[in-house]
């Protein structure tokens, strides 16, 4: 009898935003694992770790290379590759020792998250199962308590990442609007925003749903730089009473 | 001292998708309200009724109409809003009475949902809370084990009540996609995803997270109707291995 992999949506940041499967999964694990920067804390670990029970086995999974190199960069590309590769073969094992490993994954798993890149290796050969959880954006328009999106709306999410032409072209063409990955791409996200006349109204949001959140209007956040957990809003709802 | 409003997002059916935050709101609240179809039962209220506890106060906010008149009628216009204009009221007079009261919202308060008609109008005035929940959008992927969006892709959410012309377009233009809002658009979504080249690979999620789920390619799906808790998925992630 193999293992089960288990997929499990950790949320936004705040530990009560855990599902009770979530922390039932977590508990009843064999291995809890996570992916992280190496050096770093993992985030997903410290939201997690109150239900964590003694014996349990833990696997950090540390990335070679995050921001370092970039990431269209073939030296990149095939590190990255090859750390995929090795993960998926460590998770295999415990799954093929019986194991059921539970992979902790920040927000919801299948929703931009690293945990995609075990998925697609390991849910073909594997039972499997994929808990959702409370995405960091839906945790950060909750806590800014802003109405993001309401009947006919179409809500657009846009990573940070890309060009600024094309977000200022795609944020044009959007009732509601998430942008994600904001960094050290903040600036060409406020100009995109500009450009497309929707920077009135755009509030930023760093670290929703922890004690350390920052939320204000995009317009009064001042410098150039947003740390990886921040992201900007842009309401739709234009005909909100 | 006034109560206070909290926003409940109760997941999208699955009542161990609630989080935890949620669990405790339901059960330590004065008053649980609700948004239904008249004569129906509340799929909402369903998934929190374990954690309701003796003597709370339980209001059914009915809507006086749902589908039966167009939306963008005037007489519906009129009606929807003294509706709304109503419901406001009735909590508000719980808030002003001191008690708090908790508004049930299926899947994420602030996303689509008709919670957001009484907070545009009561959280000026009290003290509020929302408590993010789990998106049907979200509980749909995860139980179809679908990876939706990873790196630079772009996801967009598209009400199914939109022309198909403006959903083809927009299908063209996504990586990633999510058409809510099916029931009687049904057929219409399906002509926008063929005229958009985006058919193949969309899938059909009814009643996601439910034991009466149904999850299978869009295109082997039969008949020209949906209930109102299905939607269809369109993966991005082109280029996964």
């Amino acid at each position: 009898m193999t293992g089960r992999l288990i997929g499990v949506g950790t949320g936004p940041g705040d530990p009560d935003l855990l599902t009770l499967k979530a922390v039932r999964a977590i508990a009843e694990a064999d291995v809890v694992a996570w992916f992280a920067k190496r050096g770093n804390p993992s985030n997903a670990r410290a939201i997690a770790a109150a239900h964590f029970r003694p014996g349990q086995i833990e696997e950090a999974l540390d990335y070679p290379v995050t921001t370092e190199i970039h990431r269209h960069n073939e030296d990149y590309k095939a590190r990255i590759g090859g750390f995929y590769a090795d993960a998926a073969r460590l998770v295999a094992d415990h799954l093929d020792a019986g194991r059921d490993v539970a992979v902790l994954s920040e927000g919801d798993p299948l929703f931009y998250g690293s945990y995609m890149h075990l998925h697609v290796r390991l849910a073909p050969h594997y039972p499997h199962e994929v808990i959702p959880g409370i995405t960091a954006m839906s945790g950060c328009w909750s806590a800014a308590g802003l109405p993001l999106v309401q009947g006919d709306d179409v809500l657009t999410i846009l990573p940070g990442t890309l060009e600024q032409a094309e977000l200022a072209r795609r944020l044009g063409d959007a009732q509601g609007a998430v942008i994600m990955k904001l960094g050290r791409n903040l600036p060409k996200v406020r100009a995109a925003l500009a450009e497309a006349g929707r920077l009135d109204g755009a509030v930023y949001v760093e670290r929703g749903t922890t004690d350390r959140s920052v939320i204000l209007p995009l317009a009064e956040k001042t410098g150039d730089e947003a740390p990886y957990f921040s992201l900007v809003l842009v309401p739709g709802w234009s005909d909100r009473p």
